[in-house]
């Protein structure tokens, strides 16, 4: 089997490192995260670590690299409290990764793209009209990573947004009816089919 | 759009919240987490938040819960301060779900399953034979979190090891070559199929 040492990966070309480094981890989220600075300017952008950290309370969690270009996504975070998570489907698929790109804070992403902005109950931030799955977020806390400068933002769920149908008896929520993508590394899109539900597992002893 | 506030969820039957919590994040990872006791006991378990944290240095994070059938992992790793990471692929689905059974600490998910442990290198904990993408990890840090008692452990990849084909050019892992798996909730798997890969993003003015 090929193989890679550490120093090998340390020693590797920027581009190849990221992009093998980011498919190590397996298939990854799909989310657009919407927020609002406190002047208003509304900003979207793609996220591909958000992850489920429990459900009673209802918390989920994403990285992010304060130098980075997620930068407004924390500020607004911070200035506001709030944001919203929206799951990325097939049909905004262009529009998502776009948000990628390097604007200003003063630009929302709304404003270059076909992604529209949707506001509901009492939230001041956007959420993406278009995603089947919508979550209305309230900052918990933060954990600052030290081993590489990274941070991890943990917020619970205060109101789920969800399209009919996509919701089984036992409240699974089947995302491939939905057409939800999923990421493998930083650029590769997958629209995954649902192969199967297994049962809950007992020792064989 | 049918809606759940937080009250709803909170007073959701359990069942019923973890199944749709545990969807709320999108699709997730599908690994095999390899772990060895201060004794020589193998212990092999499945989980679905291992989390690209960072590339330089190689960084990967999970989540686990101290009190649940996961703590022989959590003990093992601080005992030896290694594990391995195991992508899922679809021949060994069934026997990958069936690591999340609540076995003794002393007993070894290796021989209740057709999952064949391998070792390599100087490593004493054990790979998952099968899986197309094996990570030698080391224990950097973890991190309690607050907000309901889980840790957020960290490690880092001391060597990779992949099967041929899958690596493209630039770096980029095709998962989609290997029938790695994604998991939806608690249960539910899928196969995906790379779609598109998209192009770096600049901002359009």
């Amino acid at each position: 089997m090929p193989h890679f040492s550490q120093k090998d990966i340390n020693d590797m070309q920027h581009l190849y490192k990221i992009n093998l480094i980011n498919s190590c981890s397996g298939y990854k989220s799909a989310n657009l995260i919407g927020t609002k600075s406190q002047f208003g300017h509304s900003n979207v952008a793609i996220f591909s670590s958000v992850t489920h950290i429990g459900s009673s309370p209802a918390l989920l969690g994403f990285f992010l690299r304060p130098t980075s270009i997620n930068r407004n996504t924390y500020d607004n975070i911070k200035e506001t409290g709030y944001y919203t998570i929206n799951h990325v489907h097939e049909s905004i698929l262009n529009d998502a990764h776009h948000t990628s790109a390097k604007y200003d804070k003063t630009i929302s992403e709304f404003d270059f793209t076909s992604l529209e902005e949707e506001y509901k109950a009492d939230y001041l931030v956007p959420f993406v009209k278009e995603a089947p799955l919508q979550l209305a977020m309230k900052y918990v806390e933060e954990y600052h990573i030290k081993a590489n400068d990274t941070i991890l933002l943990i917020g619970e769920i205060k109101d789920l947004y969800i399209k009919e149908n996509l919701i089984d008896d036992d409240g699974f929520v089947n995302l491939s009816k939905a057409n939800v993508a999923s990421i493998n590394g930083l650029d590769g899109y997958s629209i995954p089919k649902l192969k199967t539900r297994l049962e809950y597992q007992k020792p064989k002893i």
